[in-house]
């Protein structure tokens, strides 16, 4: 029995493992995908105090500093139920192994948004991806298309420019909601081609993807040639495993949390990408911010502190 | 004219102005302790990512990012004053020099507690100190006492510990908040002595301390001999600029800010230890993306998006 079992490997999970282990409570840290989100960043920039890192490169750093202590167990597992009886948790992972845990903090994270395009499903790992700067370097002298205009699809764009022959940005808006940091990026590169308040409507192929047609024409043409479709228009949290305990979600879909970090289901708490702190934004100061007072809150729980929620 | 002056130089103001810089905003850095209250931890250890570094080489990791951009100006100045002059802010350094930015991000942090008992403040600096970590190197041989129970009375009875013959940790209560591990740390050195239960009365000395008073007797004697009193009950929300221009505060004196960091005044944010977000849970972290958000925040107000609670 662990007093603490969290769920997620990405920057909130670490972080709050961290924070736990200095509480000295016994803590399983499992997740199937180490670094979460935060490890698919090819440049960070704005970790306060380092400079110039790669998100896998800080997902190392905050792996081990949260596997330095003794009171951290890790597992690399896929956790595919959880269940709560009485007043503890049952947190079963893909291969039947069960754990169980006094108390549980849900550091799920995010998966990326489908764009519901014809072919998209079909040609998914054929040339449709949904990590830019995770698979741009497989299109080197390609062609490709960027769809969104979020800080990802602003930053794949950089990237995939760098090994691209040429790159299509293509963003149903006028602007972009991206950092400027990277929105100069972009349009300093002489091989981007800003195709703007347009969207697609099919990507085609045959073995892999060949094309993509386009809601409006771009230049007398409603195609465009590409080899690589790179989606990045946004995340949905991941919540399923919550669901499965009752928790309740807010009006956007992110699961809701008091100040203090806790869920409705007393004992289940959350931290990082899926919640509805930190003004919804996804960063990974916010996400360790976040998995900090998760861990300071269960703590008080597990130290017997009466919370209103929580009677 | 700067788009956004932070005030503060410490976790929180550094890692506002990483992000202002990241969003392309002018931006002055402007306080007069660097590093803040993180320059006073002996060992942060909470960190993630930096197992094992002091609080003076991690502010200054976060400053010298902060500064490695050319958006960001700091300057080290106490500020005295800041005033609203329909949408711009003018703010005023101990010099008389005057800077203006259409936005405010206040990035104060807190001040420590004091005490209120009688020769406190005759014998600040001549034994009374308020920063354990700072000033135990100073009291090597000597007999201390440090009063308080939270995370930097421990920490600060485990650094003295290393240096003074003798530490008394004297707390008003049988139970520590700290966290477990410094109580850890605490409980393992044979030269700290627990004054549990018990609190104190006065200070005295001549020159400088010799003695303090209990409230109830320890040993048989109401009297510990000691050198030094280092006070760790608490820090207190630096608001003093806030109240300047009418930001409201929230029942426990904090800063009060909406969930984007925003005070009730418009073109004012904040962010790190005297505001009431983050469950007032000050750590590193926190600041780090209470920081973040604020400068998102700040980022929409520049760009013209309306907020609800900024009309």
């Amino acid at each position: 029995m662990f007093d603490v079992i969290i769920i997620g490997v990405g920057a909130a999970g670490y972080t709050t493992a961290i924070y736990t282990a200095r509480y000295k409570l016994s803590t399983l840290l499992i997740g199937a995908e180490e670094g979460g989100m935060g490890a698919t960043a090819a440049e960070v920039g704005n970790w306060p105090g380092e400079i110039d890192i790669t998100g896998p490169d800080l997902m190392d750093k905050f792996k081990n500093h949260a596997n330095s202590f003794e009171e951290v167990t890790q597992k690399i597992a896929r956790v595919t139920a959880v269940e709560k009886t009485s007043d503890t948790f049952k947190v079963t992972v893909q291969s039947g192994e069960v754990f169980e845990g006094k108390s549980v903090i849900l550091a799920t994270g995010s998966v990326k948004r489908h764009l519901g395009v014809k072919g998209e499903e079909e040609f998914s790992g054929k040339g449709v991806t949904y990590c830019a700067t995770c698979d741009a370097f497989f299109y080197r002298n390609k062609v490709v298309a960027v769809i969104g205009g979020g800080d990802s699809a602003v930053e794949g764009a950089a990237i995939a420019a760098q090994v691209a022959s040429k790159v299509y940005l293509i963003h149903r808006r006028n602007e972009f909601r991206a950092e400027p940091y990277w929105v100069d990026k972009v349009k300093s590169k002489e091989n981007i081609v800003f195709v703007l308040e347009n969207s697609i409507k099919e990507i085609y192929g045959e073995q892999k993807v060949t094309g993509l047609t386009l809601e409006k024409p771009f230049e007398g043409s409603d195609t465009l040639t590409v080899d690589g479709v790179f989606i990045e228009v946004g995340a949905l949290p991941s919540t399923e495993l919550a669901l499965q305990l009752g928790a309740k979600l807010d009006d956007r879909g992110f699961l809701q949390v008091d100040a203090g970090m806790r869920t409705n289901v007393k004992g289940l708490l959350a931290a990082g990408d899926l919640t509805s702190a930190s003004n919804h934004f996804a960063q990974f100061t916010t996400a360790a911010g976040e998995g900090a007072i998760a861990a300071n809150s269960v703590f008080g729980y597990l130290q017997g502190e009466k919370h209103e929620g929580w009677m």
